[in-house]
């Protein structure tokens, strides 16, 4: 990491020209807040990433709709309902709702945009969401950042926010961020919604390959447990506060934005994995040595999903033939008498099977720990692929056994 | 199902000219039988289906070579040490067991199968597998076929053994098997070893394609927990004790064995899945109108294979919004909009939103019960695909986290 670039507390209300609050409209809960608004003073540069999920929420299809403009200004969230699996009614009342806050804030209504995280398949309240409008709009402020990663929360148990600062042509960049998601994490996103903000100035097209390129490395390699959601979103908003030069691939910051929009993007994505639903350890899974990048994709893929490797982490216990089954069964080519696997840098396994002087207590310290990483070497090829993910405890099936339709 | 094909009770000896028996080789318990013994009294056209993991445990590969023959005699199954990932001195190891075995029957080596099952990774302890086989040749009986389906159970709650019986050329066929397997459950089988017996006379090719058909509508089938051993086996032996005319597709009886095979197969399938590690619940899924049989296919398994839906199955919670998200990133074709769901008949979702009349205590009567179908209807066009699967409690995770390397 660049030691331009500096860590500071806060989150989307870090940046210069942009304020937050929540409001409690009572979608799920009685008495919390669960409506979030992210405005910025001024229109915005907008970049946003979807699900690819062929079941995509009202909100989602929305915001893919005002973000072909590449502006926008405002954002309203909700929690306590995915407003997914609600037909077309359901297009309609994310439509209303950000039509009313448009009102409020006296912006045109395509450059509101909109997220929603909660249950599938209920119709969305939106007279609700409606009426907790003004109290929203009423409570925008410059330290409301705290307040709104809190009001996106479901079966998190910590609000995700991060931000960093940085120099460009000698003015001050702030990068900032907030995220909720615990469940139904899998690459290509996940029951995730991440806002980002920043005062850099920025043309459209860098902003959209910027937040490509750093979705790939962070978002899109994160796993709790498999299920790819409806309603996954990735929205950046860069309001040109700072008032640097544009930025793009020409301007010689460009590289220090990119960094700093990665690191901002993989610590909220660590930041998710650690608070996996019933999570007990947060693991690095690598594959190296694959012959190709797909092969390495497949298989840390296969790993990071299986159950039976995820229960084991839960267990301590190094089962690390559950490890190689998950990659002999992945699609990607392997030899299982060239396979290596290594926990913490130790290595358990040699050519497929177990390692001289494997020592079972040795691996058991290290899979006590609350984070290790396990590297599977196939000795194939160059390719490499690394993912973040947890394990799977009592906890997850106890959790998910009970969050209602 | 025809009426022409009798239950009976018994499995793997039911059939004449079988015995069998289990002794205790003290594998990994001390205290309990974990070695069995399948041997026909006369040479048996043999078939084979195994795992398409690639990683595949010595005793797969070792069946793999032999039963190009399409002939054996005699099959040695351990529980307690799978064999896998074990290298070349695996096979080395599994190749001594059947040495062993055929010495002490007086058989030609090749003429020996076997089957491992239970932890991967460590090396066989050949010498106490070998010390067992005196004893389980002296016990060999006709009535030996109970105590081996006891002996090849890992974490099997149950032995599995079925059987039936019917006519061919006015003599009397009987077909038998056993199976274990209860986790690592995931179509192109499973942590499953299966074998099956019929004292029917029947040519080499004409077994192999009923098994190949058989397997692909049972075995194929069923999933767990979406993990695919290394270890997977089926193996059917035919000894033609029954004195028919040998069975081919141009036999009048032929479209008959073939049934009572499929109906063997499926009956075994049910009992792995109902038996599945920590399952409270059995659930059939179909996925119908589909575009594709590959789409049908695709959706059925996304949808068993969703931890997210598992868990909520356990829950009781008629959670069709998971059952539609995972539906959705199945990669299969469909349209939100046209998706209708329904639990036993019971219509739940309708255009991809609430069924009018949608009924939450109605649905969680029949989410209460062990047995419950899940309908899918994709309305595209006319494939279909049926899977059998369980839920996953918190049980799952206790077996597993605990399950020592």
């Amino acid at each position: 990491m660049s030691r331009h670039i500096q860590e500071i507390t806060g989150g989307v209300t870090a940046p210069a020209g942009f304020r937050a609050s929540a409001a409690a409209a009572g979608i799920k809960y009685p008495d919390r807040n669960d409506v979030a608004l992210l405005v910025s003073d001024t229109p915005a540069t907008a970049a946003g990433l979807f699900t690819t999920n062929r079941v995509k929420a009202a909100p989602v299809l929305l915001c893919q709709t005002r973000l072909k403009r590449g502006r926008a200004q405002a954002i309203l969230i909700n929690s306590g309902n995915a407003n997914a699996c609600t037909g077309p009614q359901g297009l309609l009342d994310s439509k209303a709702t950000t039509r009313a806050a448009a009102a409020a804030l006296n912006l045109p209504v395509e450059s509101v945009l909109v997220g929603s995280t909660g249950t599938i398949g209920v119709p969305l309240p939106v007279d609700k969401l409606i009426k907790a409008i003004p109290a929203a709009v009423a409570a925008l402020s410059r330290t409301g950042g705290d307040a709104a990663a809190r009001a996106i929360m479901t079966t998190d148990t910590v609000d995700k926010q991060t931000a960093v600062r940085f120099q460009v042509d000698g003015r001050t960049v702030t990068l900032g961020g907030m995220c909720k998601g615990a469940g139904m994490i899998e690459p290509n996103m996940a029951t995730m919604l991440c806002f980002l903000t920043t005062d850099a100035a920025i043309s459209p097209a860098a902003l959209r390959s910027a937040l490509r390129e750093s979705v790939e490395h962070s978002f899109n390699r994160i796993s709790i447990d498999g299920d790819m959601s409806t309603n996954d979103t990735v929205i950046l908003l860069a309001n040109g506060a700072a008032g640097n030069r544009p930025l793009n691939p020409a301007h010689p910051a460009w590289p220090l934005f990119r960094e700093a929009l990665n690191r901002i993007t993989l610590d909220l994505a660590r930041r998710v994995v650690c608070d996996g639903e019933g999570a007990t350890k947060c693991v690095t899974v690598t594959v190296d040595g694959a012959r190709t990048p797909d092969d390495a994709r497949r298989a840390a893929r296969a790993i990071c999903n299986s159950l039976l490797v995820k229960t084991s982490w839960f267990g301590g216990d190094p089962n690390w033939g559950r490890v190689i089954c998950a990659a002999g069964y992945s699609g990607a080519r392997l030899d299982p008498d060239k396979v290596d696997i290594a926990y913490d840098g130790k290595r358990a396994v040699k050519n497929g099977r177990r390692a001289p002087g494997f020592s079972l207590s040795t691996l058991e310290k290290i899979l006590a720990r609350k984070t290790f990483t396990l590297t599977v070497s196939l000795h194939l090829g160059q390719a490499s692929h690394t993912m973040l993910t947890c394990d799977c405890s009592e906890e997850y099936v106890k959790i998910n056994g009970s969050y209602t339709t």
